[in-house]
């Protein structure tokens, strides 16, 4: 496994530094707005087909399943799932909190999660297994062991239900707690799993989306609600992911929210 | 005014840059949730101690207020609002997501407002009359006409009613748009002052919190609902900032939000 963990660090920060170099020309073009969506499609196609091209010339026979072309079936038995640009609308915008995200899945598991945060450079990344790091620093849980002691990541996409996400806040808020949405479901998955949000909490992500930051949780003894990987890749999957202390009321609160 | 501008540019870049050592220190420390704390609260105190040090020799006859020392009345007029650390809750987790916010209020105005983020390298600053900038670039008011196009900053502390901020998320939901809240509100109000997000709201800051970046908003175009700066000095204030194409839409959002 682990030529594919190097291969897929290494791929993370080279798209990302490709992604970050689209992302200062956009500060510098504020001021045209057709430019500017020009730039970021231009960003967009080029980092992934960079993430594509590597992928493909280094593992041929590896399937992929991507936001944008969809899902190449391999031989290999493992499936690549990319996220070129997670938190595309904060790269839009020049928000500085985006990133990239990977992960590869074989036999039902996800195997392997990375995820670059180009402009704070931090590269968190996990192997089934082999633990979890962030910059090479094992990442452990929160310590919390109150919904009202630190910060819960609260996801929200236009796919589910308006409700969904207010739920939430509201349930979480009444419990003394205090929510995060940086927009960054990537981002947010990478603090929950490194315990700097207590645990994070989404009606429903896509496969590329999620996958990496809750095998990054696992791995780092961070609980995480049963999902099914494979069902996943075709349809998304609900995430509930927390700490070990407030693991069991967090999973209650998303099953009021989202009931 | 330009020499205190200058100055303040630069102290809030050095105090960042003093955080930031810290803020690396912290990142290598989560293994001792002891050393982590007393590093935490070594890195408060420096960084206020370096600001109010480097103002009180600059400026010997201008007044201080700040989160953690109360407020220091000066002679000359001017005021100085400090926080030194703001987006304390990310810093102590090692989200990367902080901000040095300093101001500078003269006969009931704010004049000068300056924010730094070390980790993203983003100075944004305003001056009465002078306009308003991000790393030098002019910033400027989102283009967005609805709610439903662009994101809203969400503002929550533990000062206001549990159902303020549910009841903002709730109708900015209702209305096709969706919320932002990355745990520092001077980052925030930077946001919305260069339109990345279409605007701001919270019950309620400090001014330590929301003075540098109203002054922002207003110059770079961005509308901010009427307050009083030297009321707020006092006991803080109600903050509602958004870009034109929006602003009606988010004052009546938080007239009822916050009834």
């Amino acid at each position: 496994m682990s030529d594919r963990l190097e291969f897929a660090k290494s791929l993370a920060q080279k798209a990302g530094d490709l992604g970050l170099t689209y992302f200062r020309r956009l500060e510098e073009l504020t001021i045209s707005a057709k430019g500017h969506q020009d730039l970021v499609s231009e960003a967009d196609r080029d980092v992934e087909t960079l993430v594509r091209d590597e992928l493909a010339r280094a593992y041929p026979e590896d399937g992929i399943l991507g936001e944008e072309h969809g899902r190449i079936h391999g031989t290999s038995g493992y499936t690549w799932v990319i996220d070129p640009i997670d938190g595309t609308a904060n790269f839009v915008t020049a928000i500085p909190q985006w990133c990239v995200v990977l992960s590869c899945v074989h036999q039902g598991q996800v195997v392997i999660g990375v995820t670059f945060d180009p402009v704070a450079r931090e590269l968190f990344w996990a192997e089934r297994g082999a633990g979890a790091f962030v910059n090479g620093m094992p990442m452990k849980p929160s310590a919390s062991q109150s919904l009202a002691n630190g910060s819960l990541g609260v996801g929200f996409n236009g796919r589910s239900r308006k409700e969904d996400a207010v739920n939430a806040v509201q349930l979480l808020i009444d419990e003394g707690g205090v929510f995060f949405r940086n927009a960054s479901g990537g981002l947010m998955l990478a603090y929950a799993a490194s315990g700097r949000l207590i645990g994070y909490v989404e009606a429903h992500m896509n496969a590329w989306d999620c996958l990496a930051g809750m095998l990054m949780a696992e791995e780092a003894g961070v609980r995480v609600a049963p999902y099914d990987a494979d069902a996943a890749l075709d349809k998304g999957t609900r995430v509930v992911v927390a700490s070990p202390g407030v693991f069991d009321a967090v999973v209650t609160l998303a099953e009021k929210a989202y009931a």
